[in-house]
């Protein structure tokens, strides 16, 4: 079985993506993003964008309640009925679902953290996101022996019944593992993982687990990193991260065009 | 089986009806609104709201592609993910879908409609509304069965696989008819159908059909009507019109506090 995340950066053709999922016949779960759609909504109704900075150099969405709202309005709302309903137009039977329905995504709510937060440090215990720790894959399993495609979408559930912001590269690692997918394409507006970021000439093409290249990752590629290793880990085959921008992206992304990472031997 | 319409209009109280529902156990579906959110949402987002009056003196959205993103971002995004959390919160395994999911609401575009815009008679080919036809009954029953709780919104999807806002009473309506439910019941902010619309006391309690009763329907309550008329007449027993603004407003509707609607004998 094969999985494919789709990045919510901008410059993300979707219409290519689908027709070439459809035509393919060969994916049964996509998970996506939206971070491009939820910055353009969070702008248009004038809701104030915060970071959190962390120690390690990670920086991630300040998600209150009213940006969780925004996040869902963006990602449940806009990306993820579009994509279902772009897929049906293709003869695809999908079912967009978040990790709220069913307990689909289950996760852990970071009740404290501390990081920069307009270049002040502080402890912020109001951060609705967290990490994802466990997927329903009964619920899964009987969507996919139905038929149905699976169009999925974070925020998750925390043990607390809240809804979090969860990463969507790790979400898809977890699904993929938990279905017992062999492959897990990681689509983005990158080639896959370069050398050196600035030079898409560079691009790596085969690695075997990600101690040899995770030196190469910067910002949002460390995080793609992280959910291959936890892939990969968890029993999936191979990773493979891809360029979306491009006419049939999961084809040539099956057939080794981008950074594929296997297991380590 | 029990199904309940939770309207989206200004002044609906989810909270008590959610932890009605949660507490009595007995709502095998929820069907739900978003108008007032809708609104507010296009309204933040200086989106024009332009509607269409009919002949008949029907006034409906004009809902071109913008205004369905904005529908799908209101009623998908921000209503459908607060309610379903809220329900796993009290303990309810919920799982939010819109009509457009494993195309579970199937409607008719209205593709040639004259009305009245802004003023003006006129011809509209554009307008992505139209009448729900059939309803996906074995989805529904594959999550029924696993002890899911659906909670369901607009829009449906047209036969040319489009997304299309159909009416919320009316989807509701076929949905309790497809499932053989024997009650559905209709929370709105209103007390039920009226003599007199301006005086909450001259609530009409009981009725045998809706021949004698739509007389005094108006507006948004025609519709309901209508929606009652379509359940009665595919197998579903009563239909309760009912107020939502009230502690355990499930409850005090089974108990026969609003409009009961049976068929006619």
């Amino acid at each position: 079985m094969i999985v494919v995340k789709i990045g919510g950066g901008d410059g993300i053709d979707y219409d290519a993506i689908l027709s070439d999922i459809a035509s393919s016949g060969r994916v049964s779960v996509i998970v996506h993003g939206g971070n491009a759609e939820h910055g353009r909504l969070a702008q248009r109704l004038g809701k104030e964008q915060r970071m959190l900075t962390f120690a390690s150099g990670h920086v991630s969405r300040y998600t209150d309640r009213e940006t969780m709202d925004i996040f869902e309005m963006a990602y449940c709302g806009k990306i993820n009925k579009m994509l279902v309903e772009k897929l049906h137009a293709l003869g695809v039977n999908a079912v967009g679902l978040s990790g709220l329905d069913g307990a689909l995504l289950r996760g852990k709510r970071k009740k404290e953290l501390i990081a920069l937060v307009d270049g002040k440090r502080r402890v912020v215990r109001d951060d609705l996101s967290g990490k994802i720790e466990a997927v329903n894959a009964a619920f899964l399993t009987l969507l996919l022996d139905k038929g149905f495609l699976p169009v999925i979408s974070p925020p998750a559930l925390s043990e607390e019944n809240e809804a979090i912001n969860v990463d969507g590269d790790r979400a898809a690692a977890m699904i993929a593992a938990s279905i017992g997918a062999d492959t897990l394409v990681i689509l983005s507006n990158v080639p896959g993982l370069l050398r050196d970021p600035r030079d898409e000439s560079t691009l790596i093409r085969q690695a075997a687990g990600i101690d040899e290249i995770e030196r190469f990752a910067e910002g949002r590629m460390k995080i793609k990193l992280l959910g291959a290793k936890e892939a990969l880990e968890r029993g999936v085959t191979r990773v493979v991260l891809a360029d979306a921008r491009r006419e049939r992206p999961v084809t040539l992304a099956l057939e080794g065009n981008g950074t594929v990472i296997t297991c380590r031997r």
